[in-house]
């Protein structure tokens, strides 16, 4: 499958001017390769080549909708950039990707990477790639296409930036969202894996600035079984193999994706207006990384919940009959999925309330 | 219409890791209402908030293909910076995305921005998604969606960088390429509106470098009607507008994106295999930028052909039977188009011939 990258000069003036031409070109080569193990039978491959081509398939669609997002991994990539370690970033992008349109009940169909460096380094652009690649594979989505761009001066060097676009594919009626929800809907979280993608400033200000921890030094919080970068460095979770199970099923309502603004924020995106969520501090336990950064940082409880996902990276709203189903289902993937509250009428936002359910 | 964004936190201890969130939100109100206004009837609006969502119409569409593209603007970034203005770069980004996928035949269904920033400064992102919201009217794309992220300290002050994705849509027989192309096709050039998005670094290089120009002094070769940076700021050129109604045309056999590469690297990518394109060099007027850069760079000619779209920003190749026609109806849209060559058997890439037709 070709790359659909734009093309550069092979030349010497253009060299002059800053653009590495031929460390673009070995590594556009590889990047190539790692694009092709992630086809899927919607790919048309061969054809053309300024833009990638999906044939989606719409055998059992009656009225096909399809869902788009784009994403960047914010300063996740600082971290990894200390750690000299661009190996799983791809993964966390195309991951939050896939969750983003999950959350309308779509499958990813598709998804294009941007890369932008000052001099593109084809072992680090290789590594970036092959994390994405890697992530399409995981969630069966085609790679179908990126742009890799060298601008000189206008990154550090050593810094990439990375973009992510998805596109999915979710029949109408199966649309998920807070018109199907309702006062007496349970949540349901499922656990995350980490940080995910959000809170790394002030995650890294208060590790690296505060208490100079150093990217290799054991995590004080991890009992020292793992590093500080590997904590840090953890992938966001695609809840796409969980959920799939569940995207027909009349009993799931909607879901919220836990990215930034916590679930204090991510929450309500998925309730009906006049309605808020009922959500039980004590039924789960936050990870010990957050209540590390809570306690070091000085950090309040609000702030917490709007910053940092604390452990559940998606939240299931689910029909108050369903929820045995569901959770069957749920186990059965091997998630450790808990019954966060619920749906109550009046009010909007999140309502905490101490103590188990 | 939501602009699916990262939602963000607006609390003190976040704020002081670097992340200034209520200029982000006036920022992304600002930025939903210009996206609002690119809404087309595919969109299904106030649905869901995660991710866009858009209804293709398949209406006279047998075997719907979708085309995606992603890219960026590349150094044009650092001149519009250096001239204080970040409202024509959106378009560019949009139109370099749609006659991306135009080339394969398809008309753009939707568009996805990111924007990244050390800093959200409100008036920079509304320049820069304002400009990415006209590009997308201008081309009846709607703007599903996007991502603004700041990073503190990844990005240097002032500086953006901008991404964006687009989503087509073509009938898989109305699929233009390569393998409709062979010996006796004629190549017919649409001209360029100025560098377009390619050789900035080698531009910038010689104009603000090499001979000092300051952005905002008459360009030396505009005669003095119009300044540097109005000059490099031309905006990318969209040719759906010229191009759409010859896109069912039989006649029409593949389209040509001058973009990085050039005529040299570009036009060997519309042909098929043990064919060339035979370019008459003297069918056309090099614009005076392109030749004020190569005198003042000293590139050679071969050099300019690859960096430089040098004027022709678009090839169709064209069935000879058919050249009438696609001349008139280029014309009727106000195209000054130009035969250029054509396409001959044997050998690859592009040969270049001095004298005109």
């Amino acid at each position: 499958m070709e790359r659909p990258s734009r093309p550069v000069s092979s030349h010497s003036a253009y060299r002059q001017a800053g653009v590495d031409v031929d460390a673009q070109e070995r590594a556009l080569a590889r990047v190539r390769e790692l694009a092709a193990k992630t086809v899927t039978p919607g790919v048309l491959a061969g054809i053309g080549g300024f833009g990638g081509l999906f044939r989606p398939d719409l055998e059992d669609v009656d009225d096909p909708v399809l869902v788009a997002s784009a994403d960047g991994v914010g300063t996740k990539l600082a971290v990894a950039r200390m750690a000299g370690d661009f190996s799983s970033v791809g993964r966390d992008l195309v991951n939050h990707c896939v969750d983003d349109v999950l959350v309308q009940g779509a499958r990813p169909l598709f998804f294009l990477d941007y890369v932008g460096a000052g001099t593109l380094e084809p072992a680090r652009v290789v590594e970036l790639v092959g994390g994405v690649a890697d992530g399409c594979r995981e969630n069966g989505c085609a790679l179908l296409g990126g742009e890799t761009a060298e601008m000189p001066g206008f990154y550090r060097p050593g810094d990439y930036e990375l973009v992510g676009f998805v596109v999915g594919l979710v029949d109408r009626r199966a649309l998920l969202g807070p018109e199907r929800v309702g006062p007496g809907d349970v949540l349901v979280g499922l656990p995350s894996s980490g940080l995910h993608t959000n809170g790394y400033s002030l995650a890294r200000r208060v590790l690296f600035d505060r208490l100079g921890l150093a990217p290799d030094a054991p995590a004080p919080w991890a009992e020292g079984r793992r590093t500080v970068a590997q904590e840090l460095l953890a992938v966001h979770r695609s809840y796409l193999a969980p959920l799939a199970a569940l995207l027909r099923h009349p009993g799931l309502h909607a879901l919220a994706h836990v990215t930034g603004g916590g679930l204090t924020d991510n929450l309500p995106r998925a309730l009906p207006g006049g309605t808020r969520a009922v959500v039980r501090t004590g039924v789960w336990e936050v990870p010990a990384i957050f209540r590390f950064l809570q306690e070091h940082g000085e950090v309040s409880d609000e702030e917490m919940r709007r910053v940092f996902n604390l452990g559940i990276g998606m939240v299931a709203v689910v029909a108050a009959d369903a929820v045995g189903e569901v959770l069957a289902s749920l186990r059965a993937s091997g998630e450790r999925a808990v019954v966060l509250g619920g749906v109550e009428a009046g009010g909007s936002g999140v309502d905490y309330r101490a103590g188990g359910g």
